[in-house]
C-alpha cells in the first residue's frame, strides 16, 4: 500500500517549503454551515424538546418519545457491557481518577495587611454538559475524560448527552462509564441541537453553565455560538482535527514510529501526522513500516488521506527537531529517543507529551491517567490540555477591619483622586471620618491589647 | 439631588416584576458595529503599523511617527508621578503581590500504577499583552491588575497597549504602575485597533498568545472576534458593563452603604446597583443617603442614569437576600451585616465579595490585594475572576516503563477494539508482541531486582 506521505529535508528547504509542510489543514467554517447552525439554535430556543427530538429524527434516523434515557435503562445497559470492557473501563477509572484527583486546587487566604485578609476560593462549577459524539462507534473513553474530573469537582448536576443508536438507546459501554462517573442525567442527541439544548436548556434537559467535549464541526461552530450569547455557557476549548508530532533518532523502533503515526491518521482525513528526526535511515524505515502496516487497517483511505497532507522531516539534530515541535505546538508529542531528559524542559508547547519508546499515543487516549482533551491547531500555545480545574471556577473575598481600613485609606483616596473616581474616593473618606469608625477603632485596639 | 431609583417588596413583586428588576441591561452589539471592527481588524492585519497610526490620528486625534513608547520615555515619565501616587502605587503593588504570589500553582506527579508516570506541568504563556482603557482618566490600577501576575508567572513578552493622551504620551502614573510591572514593550493604541495589533502583531508590535483588560465595545467587540480567529489568541473572558449587589441590615450604616452603590454607579451609565434589605428602615435611609451623596459628585449625571435601572429591594430576611443574590450573580458583593460568617459559605456566585462595613469596593478595586478584574453580567456563575492561574496553561507529561505498558497493554487493546480504533490498537499490540519489548522488559525487571 502505497503512502503519499512527503519526506522534506529540513536544510534544503526554503522558508516557504518550511512553512508549507507545517501548515494546519484551513479549517473553513461555511457560512452555510454557520447559518444553518443559527438556525437550529433558534429552533432549539423556541421549541425546545420538541425541536430537539425532531432533529434526532431527522439527523440520526430515529424518532424518541423524549429526550432523556431513564438511569435505569442506563444502568441495566451498562450491564450488558462485557466483562472485558467493564474490566478496561475499571483500570481506565481508577489511573484517570488518580491523576485528576491529584489535580485538586486549594483555597488560598493570605492576610496582606494587618486586618486586610484576602481569599481566594475555588467552587465546583454547578452544571456542566457533557457532549460525547457519536457515529460508527461508541467512545467510552471520552465519557471517562469529561465524567471524572467533573465527579472529582463534584458538580451538583452532570449532564451527558450523544446521539442515540438506531434502536434509541447508547452503547452498553458508554452506560457503564457513565454509571462509574456518576452522571446525573443522560440525553440523546448529537450535533448543534445537542449543544443548543444543554446551553438553553429545554423541557426535559438542565440549562447548564459550561459545555465539555469533541465533535464534529456542527458542534465545535455550536459551541463556538452559544459560548458568544450573554449570559450563555463557557465552553472548554476552540476545537481543530486531531494531531501528532512524533521525534525520533536512530534508537527509535521503525515500526513503533509508524503505529503511532497510524493511530493518529485513522481519526480522520484531516488528522496531521509529523515525524521529525536527524536519522534518515529512520524516516525510511518508518516510510516501508507505514505502507506495509496502512494495508492492514480498517480505516485505511481515511490515514491515506491524512498521510498525503502529513510529512516526514529530516532535521539536522534533535535541537533543531525540538526547535521546529515548539514552533509547530502540536497536540500529541511523542519522542522516541534515549535521552529524553535533556530535550523534555525545552519542549513545553504541546497538549501532551509521551516520553519514550513505549508510551504509545493510545496510551493517553485511553488509560495512562491524562485527560485526552487536549488543545489542538496551534492552540496548544495559549489553552491548557483538560482538567480538573476546567470544573471550578474561582472567586476572591475580602474581609477588611476599621485598623485595616484606616491603614490603607490614604492609598484608596489617592488612587481613586487620580482615576477621578469621586464616589470610590468618598466611600473610603466617609468611612474614616465617620464617629462610627472612630469608635469601632477603639474597640479593635482594645479586643487586641486584651488577646496580647 | 432627587434618585430614580425603585423600590421593591420582594414579596408583593410578581414573577415578572421580579425578572424585570434584576433584568440586566440589554448589550445589543449592532452589526454595523461589528462590521466597523471586522474592518479595523482586517485594516491591521493587511497594513500593521501604519493601519493602526492612522486609527489613532483618527480616534485618538494624535498623529504618531511610531506606536512603541520608549522604555527610557516611559521610566522618564514615571519619575513625574506626584510622591503620593508613588506611595500609593507602591503600597497596591505590596498586596496585589502577595495575594496572588500565594496563588502560585504546583506541578502534579503520580505514578499511576507502577512504571506509569503522569504529570501535570504549568508553564507561563510566553507573550501577553495587556490592554489599558484611556478615557477622561489614567487607569494605573488596571496596570498593576493586569501587570503583577503577568510578572509573577514570568510571562517573557509583557507587552501594555493603551490610548495617548494629547501630547502622545501616557500618564506618569501609567507609567509609574508599568515600570514597578516590569512591562517589556509599552505601545500607544485604543479601540478596536489596539486589540488587532496584539493578536496579529504588526511591524513593531509582537502577536500575542493571550489578552487580557477591559474596555468600551469596540475593544469587547474586537476581543471577541479575534478570539474566534484559528490559531488567533486567548482572551481573559467575556465583558460587560459593571455591577454591584449589597446586602444589608440595621446594623448597616446608610451613607456607608450609598456610598458604594454610588462608587458602583458613576463608572457608566449601564452599571447596576443593587441592595438587598430585610430592614424597610434601612432602605429608606439609604435612598435619602444616595439623593444627598449624588448632589456632591462630579459624575453625577452618570452616576444618575445608572440609579434609575437599578433597585433597592425589600426582603423578607438575610436568607431570602442571600437566594436572590445567588441567582444574579453579582460581579461585586457587598455583605454588610453581622453575622457574615452563617451567610458566605452559600455565597458563591459572584466575582469578589466584601465582607462587613469596613470594606468598600473601592478597597478591592485598588488595594486590598485582590484582582479587580472580574467576571459580570451573570458570568461569575461560570467564569473566574482574574487570578494567577490566567497567565499559565497546562500541559501534561507521560512515560510508560516496558513493564507499564505490559500491565496497561489489555485495557488499551480493549479499549481500542470497542471504540473501532484498530491503529490504536496495533500500536499497542505491535508492542507487546515485539523481540524490543520482550528484552526491554527483561531488562527492566533485572534492574528493579538489583535496586531491591
Amino acid at each position: 500500500m502505497a503512502t503519499d506521505i512527503q519526506v522534506i529535508n529540513w536544510q534544503d528547504a526554503s522558508a516557504a517549503e518550511r512553512s508549507a509542510a507545517l501548515a494546519r489543514p484551513v479549517q473553513a467554517v461555511s457560512a452555510r454551515l454557520q447559518a444553518q447552525v443559527r438556525d437550529i439554535i433558534d429552533r432549539v430556543a423556541s421549541q425546545g424538546d420538541q425541536a430537539l427530538l425532531d432533529y434526532t429524527a431527522q439527523f440520526d434516523g430515529v424518532r424518541l418519545a423524549s429526550p432523556v434515557l431513564p438511569m435505569a435503562t442506563v444502568a441495566a445497559l451498562a450491564e450488558q457491557a462485557s466483562p472485558a470492557v467493564q474490566r478496561a473501563i475499571d483500570q481506565a477509572y481508577n489511573n484517570i481518577r488518580q491523576f485528576h484527583l491529584a489535580q485538586q486546587p486549594q483555597n488560598v487566604q493570605v492576610e496582606t495587611m494587618p486586618g486586610i485578609v484576602c481569599e481566594q476560593r475555588f467552587q465546583p462549577l454547578e452544571r456542566v454538559g457533557l457532549y460525547i459524539p457519536g457515529g460508527s462507534a461508541s467512545l467510552p473513553s471520552t465519557v471517562l475524560m469529561l465524567g471524572i474530573p467533573a465527579q472529582i469537582a463534584n458538580c451538583q448536576e452532570r449532564i451527558l448527552i450523544s446521539p442515540p443508536s438506531a434502536g434509541g438507546q447508547l452503547s452498553p459501554a458508554i452506560c457503564y462509564a457513565a454509571i462509574k462517573c456518576g452522571i446525573t442525567q443522560v440525553c440523546l442527541g448529537g450535533g448543534a441541537q445537542a449543544i443548543a439544548a444543554l446551553a438553553l436548556g429545554t423541557e426535559s434537559i438542565t440549562k447548564v453553565d459550561k459545555i465539555f467535549g469533541p465533535g464534529n464541526s456542527y458542534v465545535t461552530e455550536a459551541k463556538q455560538q452559544v459560548s458568544q450569547i450573554a449570559g450563555g455557557p463557557a465552553i472548554d476549548m476552540p476545537a481543530g482535527p486531531s494531531e501528532i508530532l512524533v521525534i525520533a533518532d536512530d534508537s527509535a523502533e521503525p515500526a513503533f514510529v509508524a503505529a503511532d503515526l497510524l493511530s493518529q491518521a485513522e481519526h480522520g482525513p484531516d488528522s496531521q501526522v509529523i515525524l521529525l528526526s536527524p536519522s534518515r535511515t529512520l524516516i525510511e524505515q518508518v516510510k516501508v513500516e507505514l505502507s506495509e502496516q496502512l494495508a492492514a487497517l480498517p480505516r485505511q483511505s481515511i490515514a491515506q488521506q491524512a498521510l498525503s497532507a502529513s510529512a516526514l522531516i529530516l532535521t539536522r539534530d534533535l535541537t533543531e527537531a525540538v526547535a521546529i515541535s515548539q514552533a509547530y505546538a502540536p497536540e500529541h508529542l511523542l519522542l522516541q529517543f534515549d535521552d529524553t531528559d535533556s530535550y523534555l524542559p525545552k519542549l513545553t508547547n504541546a497538549g501532551s507529551i509521551f516520553v519514550g519508546h513505549y508510551t504509545p499515543e493510545s496510551g493517553g487516549d485511553y488509560a495512562t491517567g491524562t485527560n485526552h482533551v487536549l488543545p489542538t491547531y496551534g492552540f496548544a500555545r495559549n489553552y491548557s490540555s483538560l482538567g480538573l480545574l476546567d470544573f471550578y471556577r474561582r472567586y476572591t473575598v475580602q474581609t477588611v477591619s476599621a485598623q485595616g481600613l484606616q491603614d490603607l485609606g490614604q492609598t484608596l483616596i489617592d488612587l481613586a483622586a487620580e482615576e477621578q473616581l469621586d464616589a470610590h474616593l468618598r466611600a473610603v473618606s466617609l468611612r474614616l471620618e465617620s464617629p462610627r469608625m472612630q469608635a469601632d477603632l477603639a474597640a479593635e485596639q482594645l479586643s487586641q491589647e486584651s488577646r496580647s
